[in-house]
C-alpha cells in the first residue's frame, strides 16, 4: 500500500469539483506556476493562462445553462523522480437545464504530479481524447 | 492518509449496491434512526419513512424492467464535528430489457457521515440534481 | 482500513488499462492459469483461450475505428478462503472516430482474486449484463 493512491484520488476529486464549481482560479492554482495543459495540438503554459482558459470556457457554459462534470477513474500512480506519474480515465458529463445527461468526452489523463506546500500539482497535464487525437 | 477515504469509499460502494439490488430495508440501515433525505424540494425523515420510500421507487422500476445503477465518484471527505462531511458526484445509470444504458441522472450528494456499532451511518443527505436543482 | 482495498483498485485500474489499450496478452496475464470468465452463457477456460478471445474481441473494435474503455466501481470486496471476492460495477463506454461517446453496457463483475508473486490474479470472473442476463 502506498499513501501516494489515496492522496492522487483526493486530490482528483478536489481538482474536478473546483472546475465543474466554476473556481477556476483555485482549480488553475492545483497546477505548478509553469504548470503545462495539453489537449490535442493545442498546449497552455503556466497557470495563469491556464486559469484564463478555464475562465472562458466555464463562462460559455455558464451562458448556455451547461453543468459539466468531469469523472476520474482507472487511476495508475507510478513514481517518477519528480513526484508521480498518474494515468487516468477522464469522462465528461455535460447537463443541460431540465437535467438531461450527455457523456460528451472521454479522455486519458496523463499527469506529472509534483508536491509542494499545499499537496501534489500538476506540472504537466497530456489530455488524450478517445476518438479524435491518436492515442 | 486517513483511514476514513477508504472507509467512506467502501460505505458508498456498499449502500449502492444494496439499493440497486432492491435490499431497500439493508439500504434504510445505512441512515441513523433520525436520518434525512433530502432531495431538490422533497425531505424525507427518519429511515423508516427514508425506507418506504426506497420500497416504492425500487417497486415502480422493477415493474418496468429497469435495472437502476448508481455510481459515487470524485468523493472529497472531510472532517466534521459528529464525523464526516462527504461530497460526491452520483450518477445514475438506467438500463431496460435488452441493455441498453441511459444516463438518467447527475446529481451532487452531501453527506454527513457519522458514527455507529457498525460503521458509517448517513445522519443527512442532500441531492442536488445537476440542471434541476439550485446549486 | 486494509490494504486490500487499494491493491484491488489498482488491480483494476491496471487491469482495464490494459484491456483498452489492446494490450490482451498482458491482460489475460492478470488472469490465474487455470482461469474462469464467464459472461451470459458463454464459459472461457484457462489464460491461453481467454487471451484469445480477447484478442479476437480487441481486433473487430480496432479494425471498425473504436476505442472502448471500461470502468470498474462502487467495488466491494471481502475475504475469501483463496484470496478475495469482489464485486463492482463495470461500465463499458464505445467512442467511435470524431468523439462521440455511447455507453454500451452495464454489467456487474463477481471476481475471486488469489495472490500471485506479481500481486492479485482473477481466478474467476463473472460478468452479469444488466437487462440481458439473469441477475
Amino acid at each position: 500500500m502506498d499513501a501516494h493512491y489515496e492522496e492522487a484520488q483526493r486530490f482528483y476529486a478536489r481538482q474536478m469539483q473546483l472546475l465543474d464549481s466554476g473556481a477556476t482560479d483555485e482549480w488553475a492554482g492545483t497546477f505548478t506556476d509553469d504548470g503545462v495543459f495539453e489537449v490535442g495540438d493545442t498546449v497552455v503554459r503556466g497557470a495563469g493562462d491556464i486559469a484564463e482558459a478555464a475562465r472562458k470556457t466555464a463562462a460559455q457554459f455558464a451562458a448556455a445553462g451547461i453543468t459539466r462534470r468531469h469523472w476520474i477513474g482507472m487511476l495508475a500512480v507510478r513514481p517518477h523522480p519528480e513526484g508521480l506519474t498518474a494515468r487516468s480515465y477522464a469522462l465528461v458529463l455535460e447537463i443541460a437545464e431540465g437535467g438531461d445527461v450527455v457523456p460528451r468526452r472521454s479522455t486519458v489523463c496523463a499527469d506529472l504530479l509534483v508536491g509542494s506546500a499545499d499537496g501534489w500539482r500538476v506540472k504537466h497535464r497530456r489530455i488524450t481524447r478517445d476518438g479524435m487525437d491518436p492515442g
